[in-house]
Protein backbone atom coordinates (compact mmCIF):
# COMPACT_ATOMS: atom_id res chain seq x y z
CA UNK A 1 0.00 0.00 0.00
CA UNK A 2 0.99 3.61 -0.08
CA UNK A 3 0.85 6.28 2.23
CA UNK A 4 -0.91 10.14 1.88
CA UNK A 5 0.01 13.06 3.37
CA UNK A 6 -1.89 16.51 2.92
CA UNK A 7 -2.25 20.21 4.01
CA UNK A 8 -5.15 22.78 4.30
CA UNK A 9 -4.28 25.86 6.17
CA UNK A 10 -5.48 29.77 5.67
CA UNK A 11 -1.61 30.97 5.23
CA UNK A 12 1.12 29.77 3.12
CA UNK A 13 2.74 27.26 5.81
CA UNK A 14 5.68 25.20 4.76
CA UNK A 15 5.58 21.45 5.57
CA UNK A 16 9.04 20.82 5.69
CA UNK A 17 7.87 19.21 9.56
CA UNK A 18 5.12 16.49 8.72
CA UNK A 19 6.86 15.97 5.53
CA UNK A 20 10.03 14.76 7.16
CA UNK A 21 8.83 12.15 9.50
CA UNK A 22 6.78 11.07 5.75
CA UNK A 23 9.68 10.41 4.21
CA UNK A 24 11.23 8.42 6.61
CA UNK A 25 8.84 5.28 5.67
CA UNK A 26 9.87 5.37 1.83
CA UNK A 27 12.35 2.42 2.64
CA UNK A 28 13.72 3.78 6.16
CA UNK A 29 10.70 3.20 8.80
CA UNK A 30 8.42 2.16 6.09
CA UNK A 31 8.52 -0.20 3.20
CA UNK A 32 6.94 2.21 0.73
CA UNK A 33 10.38 2.08 -1.42
CA UNK A 34 8.42 3.00 -5.16
CA UNK A 35 8.53 6.87 -5.88
CA UNK A 36 7.17 9.79 -4.24
CA UNK A 37 5.50 12.78 -5.27
CA UNK A 38 4.12 15.91 -4.02
CA UNK A 39 2.37 18.86 -5.09
CA UNK A 40 2.20 22.10 -3.78
CA UNK A 41 0.13 25.14 -4.79
CA UNK A 42 0.98 28.42 -4.43
CA UNK A 43 -1.32 31.53 -6.33
CA UNK A 44 -3.13 29.86 -9.48
CA UNK A 45 -0.28 27.79 -9.62
CA UNK A 46 0.36 24.45 -8.56
CA UNK A 47 3.73 22.71 -8.43
CA UNK A 48 4.79 19.32 -8.41
CA UNK A 49 8.09 17.37 -7.33
CA UNK A 50 8.13 13.71 -8.64
CA UNK A 51 10.94 10.81 -7.82
CA UNK A 52 10.73 6.96 -8.77
CA UNK A 53 13.39 6.39 -6.36
CA UNK A 54 13.16 5.84 -2.64
CA UNK A 55 12.16 9.29 -0.77
CA UNK A 56 14.54 8.11 1.77
CA UNK A 57 17.30 8.30 0.11
CA UNK A 58 15.68 11.20 -2.47
CA UNK A 59 17.88 14.28 -3.56
CA UNK A 60 15.12 16.11 -4.29
CA UNK A 61 12.90 15.02 -1.10
CA UNK A 62 16.06 16.58 0.31
CA UNK A 63 15.86 19.78 -1.35
CA UNK A 64 12.16 20.05 -0.50
CA UNK A 65 12.79 19.74 3.61
CA UNK A 66 15.37 22.37 3.30
CA UNK A 67 13.64 24.72 0.93
CA UNK A 68 10.32 24.87 2.93
CA UNK A 69 7.97 25.83 -0.57
CA UNK A 70 4.96 27.66 1.59
CA UNK A 71 1.50 26.83 0.16
CA UNK A 72 -2.37 26.27 1.61
CA UNK A 73 -2.67 23.22 0.09
CA UNK A 74 -0.18 20.05 -0.37
CA UNK A 75 -1.06 16.61 -1.78
CA UNK A 76 2.15 13.93 -0.81
CA UNK A 77 2.36 10.23 -1.40
CA UNK A 78 4.91 7.87 -1.30
CA UNK A 79 4.21 4.42 -2.88
CA UNK A 80 4.55 0.86 -1.97
CA UNK A 81 3.59 -0.50 -6.00
CA UNK A 82 1.02 -2.96 -6.18
CA UNK A 83 -0.24 -1.87 -9.62
CA UNK A 84 1.46 -0.40 -12.26
CA UNK A 85 5.39 -0.96 -12.59
CA UNK A 86 8.03 1.33 -10.90
CA UNK A 87 8.03 4.44 -13.04
CA UNK A 88 7.63 7.94 -13.22
CA UNK A 89 4.14 7.71 -15.12
CA UNK A 90 2.79 5.64 -12.46
CA UNK A 91 4.12 7.93 -9.47
CA UNK A 92 1.21 10.00 -7.57
CA UNK A 93 0.27 13.04 -7.51
CA UNK A 94 -1.36 13.04 -10.95
CA UNK A 95 -2.80 16.37 -12.66
CA UNK A 96 -5.61 17.28 -14.97
CA UNK A 97 -6.87 20.91 -15.70
CA UNK A 98 -10.44 21.04 -15.00
CA UNK A 99 -12.55 24.19 -15.34
CA UNK A 100 -9.26 26.31 -15.43
CA UNK A 101 -7.59 24.80 -12.71
CA UNK A 102 -4.99 22.53 -11.66
CA UNK A 103 -6.50 19.41 -9.67
CA UNK A 104 -4.18 16.93 -8.47
CA UNK A 105 -4.86 13.36 -7.14
CA UNK A 106 -3.17 10.74 -4.70
CA UNK A 107 -4.54 7.58 -3.67
CA UNK A 108 -3.91 4.57 -1.03
CA UNK A 109 -5.56 1.08 -1.92
CA UNK A 110 -6.65 -1.11 -4.48
CA UNK A 111 -9.90 -1.26 -6.85
CA UNK A 112 -11.10 -3.84 -8.89
CA UNK A 113 -12.46 -3.75 -12.07
CA UNK A 114 -12.26 0.19 -12.04
CA UNK A 115 -10.48 -0.42 -15.85
CA UNK A 116 -14.08 -1.33 -16.70
CA UNK A 117 -15.31 2.32 -16.07
CA UNK A 118 -15.40 4.37 -19.34
CA UNK A 119 -13.39 7.35 -19.86
CA UNK A 120 -14.43 10.81 -21.22
CA UNK A 121 -11.88 13.79 -21.38
CA UNK A 122 -8.92 12.56 -19.51
CA UNK A 123 -6.78 9.60 -20.36
CA UNK A 124 -4.28 7.91 -17.95
CA UNK A 125 -0.83 8.35 -19.15
CA UNK A 126 0.21 5.25 -16.86
CA UNK A 127 -0.71 2.48 -16.04
CA UNK A 128 -1.84 2.57 -12.61
CA UNK A 129 -5.68 1.70 -11.36
CA UNK A 130 -5.41 4.97 -9.72
CA UNK A 131 -5.08 7.19 -12.19
CA UNK A 132 -7.82 5.86 -14.19
CA UNK A 133 -10.28 6.37 -11.08
CA UNK A 134 -8.85 10.04 -11.08
CA UNK A 135 -9.53 10.59 -15.02
CA UNK A 136 -13.02 8.90 -14.38
CA UNK A 137 -13.44 11.36 -11.68
CA UNK A 138 -12.42 14.19 -12.99
CA UNK A 139 -14.26 13.28 -16.58
CA UNK A 140 -17.74 12.48 -14.67
CA UNK A 141 -17.11 16.29 -12.33
CA UNK A 142 -16.74 17.52 -16.27
CA UNK A 143 -19.73 15.94 -18.22
CA UNK A 144 -22.15 16.90 -15.11
CA UNK A 145 -20.81 20.19 -14.35
CA UNK A 146 -19.71 22.13 -18.07
CA UNK A 147 -18.69 25.23 -15.32
CA UNK A 148 -17.48 25.13 -11.89
CA UNK A 149 -21.26 24.75 -9.96
CA UNK A 150 -21.82 28.42 -8.49
CA UNK A 151 -22.74 26.66 -4.92
CA UNK A 152 -19.91 24.36 -3.54
CA UNK A 153 -22.09 22.52 -1.85
CA UNK A 154 -23.83 20.98 -5.63
CA UNK A 155 -19.70 20.23 -6.25
CA UNK A 156 -18.95 18.53 -2.66
CA UNK A 157 -21.97 16.63 -3.35
CA UNK A 158 -21.18 15.63 -6.85
CA UNK A 159 -17.74 14.58 -5.70
CA UNK A 160 -18.73 12.29 -2.86
CA UNK A 161 -21.05 10.26 -4.91
CA UNK A 162 -18.22 9.32 -7.19
CA UNK A 163 -15.93 8.58 -4.10
CA UNK A 164 -18.24 6.53 -2.56
CA UNK A 165 -18.77 4.75 -6.30
CA UNK A 166 -14.78 4.18 -6.33
CA UNK A 167 -14.93 3.09 -2.78
CA UNK A 168 -17.61 0.59 -3.77
CA UNK A 169 -14.74 -0.82 -6.06
CA UNK A 170 -12.47 -2.14 -3.22
CA UNK A 171 -9.78 0.46 -1.01
CA UNK A 172 -10.06 4.11 -1.75
CA UNK A 173 -8.53 6.38 0.46
CA UNK A 174 -7.65 9.47 -1.34
CA UNK A 175 -6.68 13.01 -1.28
CA UNK A 176 -7.90 15.34 -4.22
CA UNK A 177 -7.62 19.16 -4.68
CA UNK A 178 -8.36 22.02 -6.92
CA UNK A 179 -6.03 24.28 -4.59
CA UNK A 180 -8.94 26.09 -3.17
CA UNK A 181 -10.52 23.01 -1.29
CA UNK A 182 -8.60 19.52 -0.31
CA UNK A 183 -11.09 16.83 -0.50
CA UNK A 184 -10.40 13.57 2.01
CA UNK A 185 -11.81 10.55 1.27
CA UNK A 186 -11.49 7.59 3.57
CA UNK A 187 -12.03 3.60 2.93
CA UNK A 188 -9.82 2.59 5.67
CA UNK A 189 -7.61 4.59 6.99
CA UNK A 190 -6.91 8.29 7.03
CA UNK A 191 -6.73 10.81 10.43
CA UNK A 192 -6.20 14.51 10.61
CA UNK A 193 -5.40 16.82 13.35
CA UNK A 194 -5.65 20.80 13.46
CA UNK A 195 -2.93 23.05 14.76
CA UNK A 196 -4.26 26.56 15.98
CA UNK A 197 -3.68 28.75 18.79
CA UNK A 198 -2.88 27.83 21.52
CA UNK A 199 -0.07 26.08 19.75
CA UNK A 200 1.85 23.88 21.08
CA UNK A 201 4.95 20.60 20.65
CA UNK A 202 4.62 18.07 18.40
CA UNK A 203 6.96 15.43 17.99
CA UNK A 204 7.54 13.06 15.43
CA UNK A 205 7.20 9.48 15.25
CA UNK A 206 9.32 8.30 12.61
CA UNK A 207 12.31 10.79 13.21
CA UNK A 208 13.70 12.08 16.61
CA UNK A 209 12.74 15.83 15.45
CA UNK A 210 9.96 17.85 17.48
CA UNK A 211 9.06 21.77 16.53
CA UNK A 212 7.47 23.92 18.93
CA UNK A 213 5.01 25.42 16.61
CA UNK A 214 4.65 28.62 18.96
CA UNK A 215 8.16 29.88 17.48
CA UNK A 216 7.13 29.55 13.69
CA UNK A 217 3.38 30.63 14.02
CA UNK A 218 1.06 33.87 14.56
CA UNK A 219 -2.04 33.38 16.62
CA UNK A 220 -4.42 33.47 13.45
CA UNK A 221 -2.75 30.21 11.72
CA UNK A 222 -5.16 27.74 11.23
CA UNK A 223 -3.23 24.56 10.08
CA UNK A 224 -4.63 20.70 9.30
CA UNK A 225 -2.40 17.99 8.73
CA UNK A 226 -4.42 14.66 6.95
CA UNK A 227 -1.93 11.55 7.00
CA UNK A 228 -2.88 7.77 6.36
CA UNK A 229 -1.34 7.26 9.52
CA UNK A 230 -0.93 9.93 12.20
CA UNK A 231 2.77 11.34 12.42
CA UNK A 232 3.13 12.32 15.79
CA UNK A 233 3.46 10.82 19.27
CA UNK A 234 1.71 14.08 21.75
CA UNK A 235 -0.98 14.79 19.42
CA UNK A 236 -4.53 13.89 18.93
CA UNK A 237 -5.53 13.01 15.81
CA UNK A 238 -9.38 12.15 14.17
CA UNK A 239 -9.43 9.21 12.43
CA UNK A 240 -11.83 9.29 9.48
CA UNK A 241 -15.16 7.07 9.14
CA UNK A 242 -15.11 4.73 6.37
CA UNK A 243 -17.75 6.00 3.73
CA UNK A 244 -16.89 9.63 4.78
CA UNK A 245 -15.63 12.87 2.83
CA UNK A 246 -14.23 15.43 4.62
CA UNK A 247 -13.72 18.96 2.79
CA UNK A 248 -10.93 21.15 4.03
CA UNK A 249 -10.78 24.67 3.03
CA UNK A 250 -8.55 26.97 4.72
CA UNK A 251 -7.27 24.72 7.35
CA UNK A 252 -11.33 24.27 8.63
CA UNK A 253 -13.27 20.42 7.80
CA UNK A 254 -16.55 19.81 6.83
CA UNK A 255 -17.73 16.26 7.06
CA UNK A 256 -20.07 14.64 4.87
CA UNK A 257 -21.35 10.34 5.57
CA UNK A 258 -21.33 9.72 1.40
CA UNK A 259 -23.75 6.98 2.89
CA UNK A 260 -26.38 9.73 3.60
CA UNK A 261 -26.20 11.28 0.08
CA UNK A 262 -28.92 9.93 -2.52
CA UNK A 263 -27.25 7.20 -4.89
CA UNK A 264 -26.53 8.41 -8.61
CA UNK A 265 -28.00 5.27 -10.30
CA UNK B 1 11.35 38.06 -24.10
CA UNK B 2 12.48 34.52 -22.52
CA UNK B 3 14.80 31.97 -23.47
CA UNK B 4 14.02 28.55 -24.74
CA UNK B 5 16.18 25.25 -24.71
CA UNK B 6 15.69 21.72 -25.42
CA UNK B 7 17.30 18.56 -26.54
CA UNK B 8 16.19 15.39 -28.25
CA UNK B 9 18.58 12.03 -28.12
CA UNK B 10 18.99 8.54 -29.38
CA UNK B 11 20.16 7.64 -25.12
CA UNK B 12 18.87 9.23 -22.11
CA UNK B 13 21.47 12.23 -21.55
CA UNK B 14 21.69 14.63 -19.18
CA UNK B 15 21.63 18.20 -19.98
CA UNK B 16 23.65 19.86 -17.09
CA UNK B 17 25.79 21.67 -19.68
CA UNK B 18 23.48 23.24 -21.65
CA UNK B 19 21.46 23.86 -18.40
CA UNK B 20 24.45 25.79 -16.77
CA UNK B 21 24.68 28.00 -19.20
CA UNK B 22 20.88 28.60 -20.00
CA UNK B 23 20.86 29.78 -16.45
CA UNK B 24 23.54 32.52 -16.02
CA UNK B 25 21.22 34.08 -18.55
CA UNK B 26 18.74 34.39 -15.72
CA UNK B 27 19.67 37.08 -13.85
CA UNK B 28 23.59 37.05 -14.58
CA UNK B 29 24.32 37.65 -18.07
CA UNK B 30 20.80 37.82 -19.18
CA UNK B 31 17.78 40.04 -18.41
CA UNK B 32 15.31 36.85 -17.81
CA UNK B 33 14.68 37.06 -14.46
CA UNK B 34 10.72 36.07 -13.79
CA UNK B 35 10.95 32.42 -13.22
CA UNK B 36 11.90 29.62 -15.01
CA UNK B 37 10.81 25.69 -15.85
CA UNK B 38 12.01 22.53 -16.92
CA UNK B 39 10.52 19.36 -18.02
CA UNK B 40 11.94 15.72 -18.59
CA UNK B 41 10.64 12.90 -20.43
CA UNK B 42 11.69 9.70 -18.55
CA UNK B 43 10.03 6.17 -20.20
CA UNK B 44 6.10 7.44 -20.82
CA UNK B 45 5.96 9.80 -17.84
CA UNK B 46 7.48 13.72 -17.35
CA UNK B 47 8.71 15.24 -14.84
CA UNK B 48 8.54 19.32 -14.36
CA UNK B 49 10.31 21.44 -12.04
CA UNK B 50 9.27 25.27 -12.08
CA UNK B 51 9.91 28.24 -9.95
CA UNK B 52 9.00 31.98 -9.97
CA UNK B 53 12.38 33.18 -8.60
CA UNK B 54 15.32 34.11 -10.93
CA UNK B 55 17.39 30.57 -12.40
CA UNK B 56 20.74 32.45 -11.56
CA UNK B 57 19.38 32.43 -7.83
CA UNK B 58 17.12 29.27 -8.00
CA UNK B 59 18.00 26.37 -5.14
CA UNK B 60 15.94 24.34 -7.49
CA UNK B 61 17.70 24.96 -10.67
CA UNK B 62 21.05 24.52 -8.61
CA UNK B 63 19.61 20.83 -8.23
CA UNK B 64 19.20 20.04 -11.48
CA UNK B 65 22.93 20.79 -12.36
CA UNK B 66 23.56 18.61 -9.42
CA UNK B 67 21.52 16.11 -9.71
CA UNK B 68 21.46 15.01 -13.99
CA UNK B 69 18.81 13.66 -14.51
CA UNK B 70 19.21 11.89 -18.08
CA UNK B 71 16.17 12.24 -20.56
CA UNK B 72 15.81 11.76 -24.45
CA UNK B 73 13.98 14.91 -24.78
CA UNK B 74 14.14 17.89 -22.61
CA UNK B 75 12.35 21.78 -22.51
CA UNK B 76 12.92 24.04 -20.70
CA UNK B 77 12.75 27.90 -20.35
CA UNK B 78 13.24 31.09 -18.66
CA UNK B 79 11.10 33.91 -18.74
CA UNK B 80 11.27 37.86 -18.88
CA UNK B 81 7.66 38.51 -18.32
CA UNK B 82 6.21 40.84 -21.37
CA UNK B 83 2.14 39.19 -20.86
CA UNK B 84 0.81 37.94 -17.86
CA UNK B 85 2.40 38.76 -14.10
CA UNK B 86 5.57 36.83 -12.41
CA UNK B 87 3.70 33.84 -11.14
CA UNK B 88 3.80 30.21 -10.70
CA UNK B 89 1.16 29.08 -13.17
CA UNK B 90 2.53 31.67 -15.35
CA UNK B 91 5.98 29.46 -15.75
CA UNK B 92 6.23 27.88 -18.85
CA UNK B 93 6.82 25.11 -19.69
CA UNK B 94 2.65 24.14 -19.89
CA UNK B 95 1.79 20.63 -20.13
CA UNK B 96 -1.83 18.84 -20.76
CA UNK B 97 -2.31 15.46 -21.27
CA UNK B 98 -3.52 14.51 -25.14
CA UNK B 99 -3.94 10.96 -26.49
CA UNK B 100 -2.59 9.58 -22.90
CA UNK B 101 0.48 10.97 -23.24
CA UNK B 102 1.83 14.43 -21.51
CA UNK B 103 2.23 17.32 -23.84
CA UNK B 104 4.63 19.87 -23.17
CA UNK B 105 5.13 23.08 -24.23
CA UNK B 106 7.08 26.53 -23.83
CA UNK B 107 7.10 29.71 -25.94
CA UNK B 108 8.76 32.93 -26.99
CA UNK B 109 7.49 35.96 -28.06
CA UNK B 110 4.49 38.46 -28.38
CA UNK B 111 0.76 37.24 -30.08
CA UNK B 112 -1.88 39.63 -30.82
CA UNK B 113 -5.19 38.89 -30.44
CA UNK B 114 -4.21 35.23 -29.24
CA UNK B 115 -7.08 35.28 -26.79
CA UNK B 116 -9.55 35.68 -29.17
CA UNK B 117 -8.78 32.29 -30.47
CA UNK B 118 -11.96 29.76 -29.15
CA UNK B 119 -10.61 27.05 -26.84
CA UNK B 120 -12.10 23.53 -26.44
CA UNK B 121 -11.03 20.56 -24.47
CA UNK B 122 -8.32 22.35 -22.53
CA UNK B 123 -8.20 25.92 -20.55
CA UNK B 124 -5.09 27.88 -19.54
CA UNK B 125 -4.79 28.16 -15.80
CA UNK B 126 -2.74 31.05 -15.94
CA UNK B 127 -3.05 34.33 -17.74
CA UNK B 128 -0.53 34.26 -20.31
CA UNK B 129 -0.62 34.28 -24.00
CA UNK B 130 1.19 31.29 -24.14
CA UNK B 131 -0.63 29.24 -22.37
CA UNK B 132 -3.64 30.25 -24.45
CA UNK B 133 -1.95 29.41 -27.99
CA UNK B 134 -0.48 26.36 -26.38
CA UNK B 135 -4.58 25.00 -24.93
CA UNK B 136 -6.03 26.16 -28.34
CA UNK B 137 -3.12 24.10 -30.24
CA UNK B 138 -4.15 21.18 -28.47
CA UNK B 139 -7.84 21.77 -28.93
CA UNK B 140 -7.46 21.95 -32.18
CA UNK B 141 -5.17 19.19 -32.72
CA UNK B 142 -7.48 16.75 -30.61
CA UNK B 143 -10.36 17.83 -32.78
CA UNK B 144 -9.11 17.19 -35.85
CA UNK B 145 -7.66 13.61 -34.38
CA UNK B 146 -9.44 11.82 -32.20
CA UNK B 147 -6.91 9.41 -31.69
CA UNK B 148 -2.79 9.62 -32.46
CA UNK B 149 -2.90 9.44 -36.33
CA UNK B 150 -1.54 6.52 -37.65
CA UNK B 151 1.17 8.15 -39.81
CA UNK B 152 4.00 10.72 -38.03
CA UNK B 153 3.36 13.14 -40.74
CA UNK B 154 -0.02 13.65 -41.07
CA UNK B 155 0.42 14.62 -37.19
CA UNK B 156 3.38 16.69 -37.94
CA UNK B 157 1.62 18.36 -41.09
CA UNK B 158 -1.47 19.46 -38.20
CA UNK B 159 1.30 20.81 -36.24
CA UNK B 160 2.98 22.90 -38.73
CA UNK B 161 -0.44 24.22 -40.06
CA UNK B 162 -0.83 25.24 -36.70
CA UNK B 163 1.97 26.37 -36.06
CA UNK B 164 1.75 28.82 -38.72
CA UNK B 165 -1.62 29.95 -37.99
CA UNK B 166 -0.42 31.13 -34.49
CA UNK B 167 3.05 32.78 -36.33
CA UNK B 168 0.70 34.77 -38.21
CA UNK B 169 -0.42 36.85 -35.27
CA UNK B 170 3.17 37.60 -33.88
CA UNK B 171 6.19 36.26 -32.91
CA UNK B 172 5.85 32.50 -32.18
CA UNK B 173 9.01 30.77 -31.27
CA UNK B 174 8.37 27.40 -29.33
CA UNK B 175 9.26 24.51 -28.36
CA UNK B 176 6.82 21.48 -28.53
CA UNK B 177 6.97 17.69 -26.98
CA UNK B 178 4.68 14.88 -26.58
CA UNK B 179 7.67 12.63 -25.32
CA UNK B 180 8.52 10.63 -28.86
CA UNK B 181 9.21 13.78 -30.96
CA UNK B 182 10.01 17.33 -30.22
CA UNK B 183 9.02 20.29 -32.75
CA UNK B 184 10.85 23.95 -32.86
CA UNK B 185 9.03 26.20 -34.83
CA UNK B 186 10.32 29.12 -35.21
CA UNK B 187 9.20 32.94 -36.45
CA UNK B 188 12.88 34.76 -35.29
CA UNK B 189 15.45 33.27 -33.32
CA UNK B 190 15.76 29.45 -32.52
CA UNK B 191 18.93 27.34 -33.31
CA UNK B 192 19.91 23.41 -33.33
CA UNK B 193 23.43 21.74 -33.41
CA UNK B 194 23.72 17.99 -33.74
CA UNK B 195 26.95 15.91 -31.25
CA UNK B 196 27.45 12.83 -32.80
CA UNK B 197 31.02 11.17 -32.93
CA UNK B 198 33.51 12.29 -33.27
CA UNK B 199 32.85 14.17 -30.50
CA UNK B 200 34.82 17.27 -29.15
CA UNK B 201 35.50 20.03 -26.76
CA UNK B 202 32.52 22.95 -26.43
CA UNK B 203 32.93 26.14 -24.54
CA UNK B 204 29.79 28.00 -22.64
CA UNK B 205 29.14 31.06 -24.04
CA UNK B 206 27.99 32.52 -20.37
CA UNK B 207 30.20 30.72 -18.15
CA UNK B 208 33.38 29.83 -18.08
CA UNK B 209 32.67 25.89 -18.35
CA UNK B 210 34.06 23.32 -20.81
CA UNK B 211 33.14 19.68 -21.84
CA UNK B 212 34.89 17.49 -23.31
CA UNK B 213 31.83 15.27 -24.74
CA UNK B 214 34.48 12.03 -25.87
CA UNK B 215 34.56 11.70 -22.30
CA UNK B 216 30.75 11.13 -21.44
CA UNK B 217 29.30 9.62 -24.33
CA UNK B 218 29.19 6.48 -26.84
CA UNK B 219 30.02 6.56 -30.28
CA UNK B 220 26.72 5.70 -31.42
CA UNK B 221 25.07 8.86 -29.15
CA UNK B 222 23.26 11.45 -31.30
CA UNK B 223 22.29 14.78 -29.48
CA UNK B 224 20.64 17.49 -30.55
CA UNK B 225 20.17 20.88 -28.58
CA UNK B 226 18.63 23.41 -29.61
CA UNK B 227 18.20 27.20 -28.26
CA UNK B 228 16.93 30.58 -28.71
CA UNK B 229 20.33 31.99 -29.01
CA UNK B 230 23.28 29.65 -29.44
CA UNK B 231 24.85 28.26 -25.98
CA UNK B 232 28.51 27.90 -26.88
CA UNK B 233 31.55 29.75 -28.62
CA UNK B 234 33.43 26.74 -30.26
CA UNK B 235 30.64 25.00 -32.77
CA UNK B 236 28.73 25.46 -35.60
CA UNK B 237 24.61 26.24 -35.06
CA UNK B 238 22.31 25.79 -37.28
CA UNK B 239 19.50 28.60 -37.52
CA UNK B 240 16.26 27.33 -38.21
CA UNK B 241 14.54 29.80 -40.67
CA UNK B 242 11.42 32.02 -39.98
CA UNK B 243 8.30 29.63 -41.25
CA UNK B 244 10.26 26.28 -40.43
CA UNK B 245 9.01 23.64 -38.29
CA UNK B 246 11.93 20.94 -37.33
CA UNK B 247 10.80 18.13 -35.80
CA UNK B 248 13.67 16.16 -33.43
CA UNK B 249 13.07 12.65 -32.91
CA UNK B 250 16.06 10.48 -31.51
CA UNK B 251 18.46 13.88 -31.94
CA UNK B 252 17.71 13.81 -35.96
CA UNK B 253 15.68 16.58 -37.27
CA UNK B 254 13.30 16.64 -40.15
CA UNK B 255 12.38 20.64 -41.51
CA UNK B 256 9.27 21.47 -42.71
CA UNK B 257 8.54 24.70 -44.42
CA UNK B 258 5.09 25.57 -43.34
CA UNK B 259 4.74 28.14 -46.42
CA UNK B 260 4.77 25.03 -48.34
CA UNK B 261 1.76 23.47 -46.77
CA UNK B 262 -1.45 23.98 -47.96
CA UNK B 263 -3.86 26.50 -46.00
CA UNK B 264 -6.29 24.95 -43.67
CA UNK B 265 -8.77 27.63 -44.46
Amino acid sequence: MCELLGMSANVPTDICFSFTGLMQRGGHTGPHRDGWGIAFYEDGGCRMFHDPRPSAQSEVAELIQRYSIKSCNVICHIRQATHGRVALENTHPFQRELWGRPWTFAHNGKLKGVKRLPLGHYRPIGTTDSEHAFCWLLSQLRDRHERPPARSTTRWRSIARLCRQLGEMGTFNMLLSDGQQLYAYCSTHLSWLTRRAPFGMAQLLDAEVQVDFQTVTTPDDVVTVIATQPLTSNETWNTISPGALVIFREGEATEIDTRQIRAIR
